[in-house]
This record gives structure tokens, C-alpha cells and sequence, in this order.
């Protein structure tokens, strides 16, 4: 074999050296306004495997027949050395975003990524938490590369000679309009592999094609209710008192909770882990999960770092199906064995699922490059060390989902590693760094690439900073609270304190909403939290404000972008603009249509930047005209398939109003199988110009229903 | 041949599926103590063909036979789906250093690095301008591989399942030596490529393997002795009066200056280039260059980037011989076509090194990204993007060195990029960052591997600052001034103005000692600078500092480990330990043996850390016990070849002293002939305890002599 392979190199060497060879590209209609090309040889190994999607077809029909959204003849893929090179034409003024969860800029435009699976290092260059090498374009499509190696992508910043729009050219001793980086027509992305798949999706604008690549990819998540309510974790060491204890504490506070994570000591070994539990903590965990359901509603998460300890009776067995390197002394299974795949579906259905465990925190899938498995390590199933890494965070989330799915189970966790075809998977991304307004920037970005991101909160200097960072989780996909090495609570500065739970009880009170919000991510695709760029009829032009030249900090005279990256929509109708600490006022873009104030329903603006003074007492939040918004009584867990609430419907503005609600039974897979219901509300001014209120429902499965009593509130008046 | 192609690729892809393969590794003596193994199929394009390197065989031979100095059995490769995978093994208390130019760590083990060609970023991560991949083991043997690809280094952070000095096993839950990075027992390499040639160097010490290393690539470089003079940088728009002008106040204040560089305005089009001076600034420039020369021993220095503007007539021809991609709308000179080579050769004879240049400054081969050609570029020799990137800086060096030395003449000038194989290259790096604690490490790190660096003085927000980095920068390989931009000179902050021209007069008058170092680098491939590791019998334990863990900035208490890099050796007898802005005191190291100061003479200690106050006076040096310094008097200018100049012999401390000075015109090759000479002093005590100096000569070529008088003062009386 080796000498066979050793003649196939040297003829093989040849070809390398000569000139980048055209390969052919053919476009396959893979569903409606979805395409597909399998250029040269694509590897075994990719994204959208590793994720299990399954596209939903039938949305993606409903979203109607497209053309294919690029000049084909200027989609051109090049072999370069048993590389793909991949490019794709620009247009001016055309705007980029996507290309991995980014925490500090929103349009890519005119700079370079190389997608890697890392923690975030404070620098938007492509190493990230979610590498994922799918972007939205400004003109309304979308372009994915499935492929699990590491990609370096040029978002319009090469210069072609043969480029069809050159830029001018300048001389930089006379001229001051001199430009460090001129004007770029064209996307590139080199793939450093012989094949790759890439996917193209048609949109009449960047929500489209956003949408239709959430669909594709099975359509979003639909997170169990609790999953919605609030969330806390406890010390690494902490007992079942300790637990016990903590939900008491949130209790007296009349402070809301639905689920409580256990960090590393749940378990007899962690880093690396043994998945057990420890009985002089947890003797009975199933007793103890049950008792926490039972008496006070509360789920439990387990966080876990995938790598498996020496100390497991398990070990000898994983080692035939491990990586060639540990990862902090612990095995990596190779998640492409189903050995491997078998071993930890037992061990985690036996220990954790079995028993009543509801969700987990994946840790460490992501980086850092230090302790995660080296790009030279091997597995047994001949992936490589790169794409192991690019898609384990995916893989994991993917499997232990289909664990819980099996039972007909919903979960909802995190994970600090996820990639391409994440948007049907039940977790949310978090990591380790701290910057409140880069979580913010982050939380926009989460929407153009199918995955969530919770800005979790996890410690403060000031009760200030405290208060900010728990109004804007409170907008999120996860309402966190991840205080357990700092030992921070809700209640700990006493002079936010009460502002700190309003926006608990506010994120309860909009509960209907926020599940409607992801109901339209499963189903249509729309994401729950939504960057400005993704709104209707939306083109923010991006100024770009020229630096001056200094020989020290910017010898090069870069010039400086700005993004709307501060503020986002949640759902359809509600506008969120979070202050940061030490804000005195800030701006806040409206897009066209008349806005209104969600807290007092006064008339905010249309179309045009506002400027509004901090106060500690709100969050801004914004309604569009004629947005009715669903909300129950604040309280303190999430409704349970069993009750029934009130719900109150707030309208807003002056337009006339509809809302379809979604429900199901919160916890199941059953609405799969079509066991879920819609409410429809509808307010319109009667002969006498006074709002009426109106509600029909759909319930084709008599589901019984979760609202069973109606009061509109009309804040225009 | 694309089916051909299509059809080898198809029967390729098999292999890559199957496991890491072993690549057998023969290892060939190429020289004394030097071995080479080419493994796998080595690429065309590596580092050291880009260097063009000559071995100094004879030099090799005179350090001796050497046995290989790692074990063979344990020295791996591996074919990992078309890439190779090496691995060496590493010993408990092993220190790594070089891997690039790294400015703020020194041992690289339990580092990562992606050796990257680009401008340095700030973290010691890879990307730097000069990715080097070499190392040396403070067991006294260095690694080079000879790779222009990008390299993956985990210098001893990987954890085998098979490691034969497995880590510790630690619970994290209870154990409180849990470490986030175990230890391990291996250095290892991706190369992203099916083969690479790997040397290794054989030492008795980490100079000795340095030496070498710089032998084998030809010798370290021998400047001009009007190079090592001070230089200063005009204004980028400065005219032929303004140069002269700027000579005048040189003279006016007495500060030396040996030659003044051109910033981008010398030419007609800049940012991309056009080569041609313009007229508007310098009507004749051959007549200007030779007025310089000869009314002030004035020399020129042009500033460059590569990139051939639109505007020049050579433009079209270029075309062919070209990147698809422009820099700057600037032509990138496939540089391994001989038709991009002899164009660029005959523009720069006849418009710079005939008129009488002294040497180049080129900028902007390093990066960054935005602007350099992208990975996706195809160059007409078939030479990959990334080996331009990594040699392109190596090339430009190696060729304009010979343009000169066609001629007889060496230069000394700057560049932006370089790599494995320059020690011989007549060039020092230089960028844009500009830390000065930082810079010094740089410094240091350049020792390792053959690359020579600047700690350029370009501005500074306070006196003291300006006096300290103007101090740090005479004892570097170029005295630069590069306030073009800024506009301070030498003289700006008259609070220090005599501090900083008395270390610029004791730079011209240590010119005998430090040409003397650069001819032990050349000769014996000493490095002129000299990271503290390179001490004879040096051993730095630098111990880790366990930092508090902390859930915001340090979740993983990372421990620091401690490097000592702010202070060096320049050549063999002087220790130099610079002050930087703010500090009032500073500890010094000083290796075994006695040491003195050298302005005093005094005793200042033998082998252990002393700590001194900070005066703005000086900068504290130290000098080897039994040193002879040799000084000129503070002139304004490095000494030409027709002069003659007294010699003063500085001795220090109570050991008698030899010291061996060597001498040539300064000028020219005839080195290379045999044409220099050596002095020969030596100090004793006579029979009455008086110290006596002594002098004799070996002058086979009847040189005519620099020195002509010889002074001896007894420091240590």
C-alpha cells in the first residue's frame, strides 16, 4: 500500500504545479429556491452532516419559486494546488453579513475571516465560537460552503487584475483620497481541500434568505417553555441541599426560575470527566430531580466536557475509538465511530437522562487551541484532526438532541461550539469572554447564521453594569444568570434590585410572545432575536468615518466602519435598544413605519434616529404600529402544559392589528405530528373609531388550551 | 489533462481516507554537525532555496564533529491526508527558542504558533515578519524546517495516549494542582504539504547550535561599517534641498549620521510603486547621491514596496510575469520568473544601485491581510500564494543583496519581511508596532533565528521615553532614527538632548567593537545581539507563576511564566540592560563570572541578580571580566577606508585579556578573498602587578590599517 500511495504522489505532484485549473460548477435545484454544486471532489466529512438536517420542504414551498440569485458565469471555482478557490461577484454598496458569529463588527464587507473553531479572542477574525461560512448578502441571498475544513474568507477585499469594476488607482504622494484597502468586486474563499459543496439561497431580501436557510436546515428550534424562563447555575461544588437551598433563596425573592445548571462537581472527576455523579453530593439524583420537578418545578442541567475520563470504567473501551491525543488527559471520542457514538448515548441515557436530566452545558468544544486536541492529532475514523474540530460542537449537540428526542423530550441547552445546519438544534452558544456591548454586537450576528447566543450575565464592578446586563439577557434566547464562581444574585445590590426583577418578570410576562418568536423560527424560519439588516425594507448605508493617520496606531490611515450592532428586534414587533453601563442617552434607529414606546405606547418616531436619556427603571423596548402584543401575569416559572392563563393583548399605535399566536403542549415533539393550535387576534376601530378586540382559534387537535381568558389593553390611546 | 487530472484525483482520494501513514525518515550528514531528511515529496518552493543560501563548510568543520543530537527512533513523520505530521521528543526542563520573531515570549514551549508571514499583531501567535521556522533547545541542538508552507507549531503541548511521559492525572474537583495545560513530553508540526526537508543542527550549547544554523545559511551578514553609523529618515514629500537641509542641522548639533532615507515621495507614483525618482524633488539624482557622498559621507537609503504601479512603462511587460491579484492596484513580480526578476533587476540597477543607492528599505511584504495578495492568488511559476507570502520578503532581500554585490559593494537596509536562511541577507527588520519593552524582546528573539531587528526610535510622548528607546536603539544592529512622520530629531527635548547625543557618540565609538561582533557573526555565526539563553554556560530556570483563576479574564488559572528578556548580550563581552520610561530601578542578571560596569569599572557582581537605580546618564552595561573594549573617538561618521584613527583599548577587571579585532575596507567583498585583517591585544599583568597592554598584527594582504595608535586604559585600576 505504501508504495502504491508513494507512486500516486509522484505522479500526483504534477498537476500541483501548474496553473489554478477551472473546475466545473453546476447548480442543482436541492429545493425550492435552494441550489446545490458538488465542485471536484467533496470531502466525506462536512457541516450539514455533522448537524443531521433534515430541510423542511414544504416551508421552503411556501416561501415561492425563485431565480437563482447570481450572474452563474461569475460563480467560478479554480483547483489551485489541491485547493478549491471559490469566488463570487459583489456589487457595489452590497453589503455581507454572516461568516461566523462575529462580536464586534455586523457587515463583513472588506475584511478577512478564517473560519476557526475558537473561543473569541477580543478580534473579529474568524475564529469564533460558530465559524460558520455562511453569509446573507444585503441583496437578498444567501451562500453556504459546506465544508468542515478551515476556510479563509476574503469578503471582498481582493484586487483581480481581471477584475470587471477595478478601483481607481491613486498615488499616494499626491493624492489624498489615497485608500488603504480600494474597492473590491469580488467574494473569495479558498477551501483547502480538493471538493466542496456549496448551497445558494434566494431571497427577496436578507430575511429570505436567512429564512430559507434556517429551513434548510430542518427549521429553527422550538425550545421547551421552560426553556424560556429564567436560569440559574450553582457553585461547582454544591450538594442537593446546596441546590435546594439556592431555589429557595430565588423563592423568598419571588424572583422567577425554571431551571438550575449543575457545574463540574456534580460529577466524581471532572476535566477530564467521568459523567458520574458523586454520591457524597447527589446520593439519589433521580429522587433528587424528581423533587425538584415535583415540588418546585425546577429542571436541572448538567455541564460536561466531552472528554472522558481515566478513571471511567469506560476508558479501555473508547480508546480503540478515540483521538491520537487527550484532551486534558481525557479521551476524544471520535463521533464518527458509532462505538464511540454507542458508548456515550449509554452512559448519558443511563446517568442523566434516565433519571430526568433536562438539558445540557457542552463545554470546551470550541478552544482554546492550548488544551483542545492539536490539528495533528488522528482518528480512527480518518477524519481529520481540522474537521473533528470545526464539527464536534455540532456533532455533540446534534446527537444528545436526538437522545432526548427519542423520549420525546424537548431540551435546551449550551454549548460553546456549534458550525453550519445549527438551527434546529436545541442549544445556545456562551463562552467565556466578558464585553457587554460585544455580547450585544454577538446577539445580532446570531441571526444571519442559525444559532442563538445568550450575553449571559456573569458578574459586575457596579450595580449599574449589573442591572444593564440583566435587562439584556432578559431579550435573549437564554435568560442567564451565570454567577456561580462569583457568587453574585439577583438581589445582591439592593439599589437595582427591584429594576432587576421587573425585567425578570417582564421577560415572564412576554413569555406568549418570545415562544410565538421561535414558533416563527421553526416554522418559517425567521430567527426569535433579528439584527436591524434583517428588517423589512431595511438598508443601513454604513458610513465609513476616515481615521487620521498616525505612524504609531495607524500608519496605514484605515478608515473606520459603523454597524447598527447595539439594538435588535425580538420577534416581529418588538425593538430593543439596551443601555450599557455608563450611558448618559444613547441613539436609536427606527426603521420606516411609525414606532411606539412599549412601557408608556407614546408615538417614538418613524423611520429616523432618536436620541433617548438612560434611566436605571427600563430597558427601551419599541412596538410597531399596530403590533398586539401577547403577555401573561408575571410569574415565577414558565407555564406548564397543564395550566391555564390569562392572557392580556396589548396594542399598539394607531394602525389596526393582527396577531397569530402559536401554542402547543411546551415540552413534546407532538407538534411535529401537527398537535399544536393558533390563536388569532385581530383589533380594528369600530364604527365609533373605539378598538375592538377580537379571538379565534384553530384547534384542529383539541389540544386543550393554555389561555382561556382575554383582555385587550389599547396603549394608543 | 483535465481529465486525467479529474480521474488521479478520484484514485487519490482513497488514501486520504485511511490513517496516519509513517513516513520513513533518513537522515543525510550535509555538513559538519548539520543533517537533512527529506521526507514525503518536499515541495519546490521552500525557504532556504528563497534565501539562495551558501554554506560555510569550512567554518561547520572548525566546531566540530557532533554526534545527532536527538534520538532517531523518537524523530517522527506521518502522512495525515496529504499532509505530514512531525514529531520530536522533548525532556523534562527543555526550553524552546526562536519559532519567528516572537516580541513578548522567549522559551516557546508549551506555546502554539502559526508561523504566518504578516506584521505583528501584538500576540505571539506566529503571524510576525519573520515566521521562522526554527528552533534551538536549551539542550544545545536547533530544527529547521525548510517549509514555505504555513506551519502549525505545538511546541510541547500535545498529549499522545502513547506518550511515554504521560502527565499527571488530576480531579478538578478536588485536586488543586490541576493544571490547564498538563505537561508534555513532544514538539509537533503539521506541514501542509505531502513532504518537507528537515535539518537539524548538532550543539554543545544553544550558541552553538545557532552558529550552526547561521554557518550553514552562509555566514552571518557583514554590514558596511557606514551601515552600523547613526541613520536618519526625511519626510516623505522631502526635496534634494530639504535632504541637504536636514544633513546641515545634523552637523549643527554634532549628532552622527552616517545615511538618510527616502520615504515613498523620492518617487513619481507610490502606493502602488513606479521606481523613478521624481523630478519636482530630485532633478538629478546621480549628481545629488555622489554630492551626499562626497561633501557630507552622506549615503542613500530608498524606501520601497514591491508593487509595480499602472504608470510605469514597464507595466505591460510585467503583466505576464505577475499575480492575478494587485496590491494596491500594483502589479505582485512572480519573483521565480526570470523574465519578473531581470525587469525588476535592470529598473533597479539603472534607476537606483548605478546612480549610486546605497541600499533599499522594503516595506510591505510581511501583510497585513487587507492588502496583501490574498491565499487565493495564482502566480505564473505555480508557486502557491502562501510560499510567495513566506519567501517573498526572503527573495526581494537575496536578490537586491546580489544586485549590489555584482557590483562589489555591500548594503545595509531594511526590510519588512523575512524568514529561514537570511542570516547572510543584508538586511534588518523593522514594522509598525511600536512597544518599546516589546521591541527589546524582539531583540532578544532575533538571536535565535538569523534575522537581524531594529528597535527603531519614531516618536515618543515624553523626554524620557524618547531618551529611552534612543538609548536601546544604539545598541542595536541599525541606529535608526524614523521620526519622518513626527518630525522629532535627535535634539527635540533639549532636557535630554546631552544624554541622548553622549549614547549616540558612544555608539560611533564602540563602531571597531561592534563591527567586530558582526564579523564573529559572519566568521563563527555569533550573532552580533544576543538573547541572555546564548550565554556560555547560561541557564534560566524561568519559573511559572500561577495567575488566580477568575470566571471573567483567567477561567482556566493559566499560569505565567517568566522570561528574561530586557536585557542582552552585544557580542561577546557586553550586557546591556536597557531602562524603559517610568522605571526607577531595574534588576540585572548577570550570567557566571565577574562582571564590571562599564562606565565605572567597578565590580558590579558574578552570577546573580543585582538590582540598580535608574539615571537618565546612561545605559547600564556591563562588561565580562578580562574584556578588552576597543573604542574610536566620537566622530560624526563611521570611519572610510582611507582613514586612519587612534584606538583606545578599554580593559576591565582583574583577569588578564585577548581580545581579537578584526578588520577589512568596509566596503566591499574582498573579504571574501582573504583581504582583512585581525589585531591582536592582549593585556597582562607584568612582574611588578602593572597592568600591560600589547599589540601585533596579522595583515597577510598588506591592508593599509584603520588604526594607527593604540591606547590602553586599565579600567579595573
Amino acid at each position: 500500500m505504501n508504495r502504491t500511495f508513494a507512486i500516486l504522489l509522484s505522479i500526483f505532484s504534477v498537476p500541483f504545479l501548474l496553473h489554478a485549473q477551472k473546475l466545473p460548477i453546476t447548480w442543482t435545484k436541492v429545493a425550492t429556491g435552494v441550489w446545490k454544486a458538488s465542485i471536484g471532489q467533496p470531502q466525506k466529512f462536512d457541516l450539514l452532516g455533522a448537524a443531521g438536517i433534515h430541510p423542511q420542504t414544504k416551508a421552503l414551498q411556501t416561501l415561492g419559486e425563485a431565480d437563482f440569485p447570481l450572474p452563474k458565469v461569475e460563480c467560478i471555482a479554480e483547483l489551485q494546488q489541491g485547493k478549491v478557490y471559490l469566488r463570487f461577484p459583489l456589487e457595489k454598496e452590497e453589503q455581507l453579513f454572516g461568516l461566523g458569529l462575529n462580536f464586534q463588527t455586523v457587515n463583513q464587507r472588506g475584511r478577512i475571516l478564517d473560519l476557526h473553531m475558537d473561543h473569541y479572542g477580543g478580534t473579529d477574525n474568524g475564529r469564533t465560537h460558530a465559524p460558520v461560512p455562511f453569509y446573507v448578502s444585503s441583496k437578498g441571498y444567501g451562500v453556504l460552503i459546506n465544508s468542515a475544513e478551515y476556510l479563509t474568507v476574503y469578503a471582498g477585499t481582493g484586487l483581480r487584475t481581471d477584475s470587471k469594476h477595478p478601483p481607481k488607482i491613486y498615488n499616494r504622494n499626491s493624492d489624498k483620497d489615497w485608500d488603504a484597502q480600494p474597492y473590491s468586486d469580488v467574494m473569495e474563499i479558498l477551501v483547502p481541500a480538493n471538493g466542496v459543496e456549496v448551497y445558494v439561497f434566494a431571497g427577496n431580501s436578507p430575511m429570505q434568505a436567512v429564512q430559507r436557510y434556517n429551513l434548510f436546515n430542518g427549521g429553527g428550534v422550538l425550545p421547551p417553555k421552560w426553556g424560556l424562563g429564567f436560569t440559574q447555575r450553582v457553585p461547582t461544588l454544591s450538594t442537593a441541599a446546596d441546590v435546594r437551598k439556592e431555589v429557595a433563596d430565588f423563592k423568598l425573592h419571588h424572583f422567577p426560575l425554571d431551571f438550575i445548571g449543575l457545574e463540574p462537581g456534580w460529577q466524581t472527576k471532572s476535566y477530564p470527566c467521568s459523567f458520574e455523579w458523586e454520591p457524597s453530593r447527589f446520593s439519589d439524583p433521580a429522587a433528587f430531580i424528581k423533587e425538584m420537578k415535583d415540588s418546585n418545578s425546577i429542571r436541572l442541567n448538567l455541564w460536561l466536557n466531552p472528554y472522558l475520563s481515566p478513571s471511567s470504567q469506560h476508558y479501555p473501551q473508547l480508546t480503540k475509538y478515540a483521538g491520537t491525543h487527550t484532551v486534558w488527559n481525557g479521551l476524544v471520542p471520535d463521533l464518527n465511530m458509532p462505538q464511540a457514538v454507542n458508548l456515550y448515548k449509554s452512559i448519558f441515557t443511563k446517568n442523566h437522562i434516565n433519571p430526568g436530566i433536562s438539558g445540557y452545558k457542552i463545554d470546551e468544544v470550541d478552544g482554546y487551541d492550548n488544551w483542545l486536541w492539536p490539528d495533528v492529532t488522528s482518528f480512527p475514523s480518518g477524519i481529520s484532526a481540522m474537521q473533528m474540530r470545526q464539527r464536534f460542537g455540532l456533532q455533540l449537540q446534534s446527537l444528545t438532541a436526538s437522545w432526548f428526542k427519542e423520549k420525546n423530550i424537548r431540551t435546551y441547552g449550551l454549548v460553546r461550539g456549534s458550525n453550519a445546519g445549527a438551527s434546529s438544534l436545541p442549544y445556545v452558544i456562551y463562552d467565556d469572554y466578558y464585553n457587554h456591548r460585544d455580547f450585544i454586537t454577538a446577539l445580532c450576528n446570531s441571526s444571519f447564521i442559525g444559532v442563538l447566543w445568550t450575553p449571559e450575565v456573569r458578574s459586575s464592578p457596579t450595580a449599574e453594569e449589573w442591572l444593564r446586563r440583566m435587562q439584556a439577557v432578559c431579550f435573549s434566547p437564554m435568560a442567564m444568570l451565570n454567577a456561580w464562581s462569583d457568587g453574585t444574585k439577583p438581589w445582591t445590590y439592593p439599589e437595582v434590585e427591584q429594576q432587576v426583577t421587573d425585567v425578570a418578570n417582564l421577560r415572564m410576562q412576554l413569555l406568549p410572545y418570545i415562544y410565538n418568536a421561535f414558533a416563527q423560527y421553526h416554522f418559517e424560519g425567521k430567527p426569535p432575536v433579528r439584527a436591524m439588516n434583517l428588517a423589512d425594507s431595511f438598508y443601513y448605508a454604513g458610513e465609513a468615518t476616515s481615521a487620521a493617520l498616525n505612524s504609531v496606531t495607524n500608519p496605514y490611515p484605515l478608515a473606520i466602519k459603523q454597524d447598527i450592532k447595539d439594538q435588535f428586534l425580538l420577534g416581529d414587533d418588538l425593538l430593543v435598544a439596551p443601555f450599557f453601563a455608563g450611558e448618559q442617552k444613547r441613539k436609536v434607529i427606527l426603521p420606516k413605519g411609525n414606532w411606539y414606546n412599549f412601557y408608556t405606547g407614546a408615538y417614538a418616531g418613524n423611520g429616523e434616529v432618536i436620541e433617548i436619556p438612560a434611566t436605571l427603571d427600563h430597558i427601551p423596548l419599541y412596538v410597531r404600529d399596530g403590533a398586539i402584543i401577547p403577555m401573561i401575569p408575571a410569574m415565577e416559572r414558565a407555564p406548564r402544559k397543564e395550566e391555564v392563563w390569562p392572557l392580556e393583548l396589548r396594542h399598539f399605535g394607531a394602525a389596526a392589528g393582527k396577531l397569530s399566536l402559536y401554542d402547543d403542549d411546551g415540552e413534546s415533539f407532538d407538534y411535529e405530528k401537527g398537535r399544536y393550535m393558533h390563536y388569532q387576534f385581530s383589533v380594528i376601530k369600530d364604527a365609533n373609531g373605539k378598538w375592538q378586540g377580537s379571538v379565534t382559534t384553530d384547534n384542529p387537535q383539541q389540544l386543550s388550551p393554555q389561555y382561556n381568558h382575554f383582555t385587550f389593553t389599547f396603549m394608543g390611546q
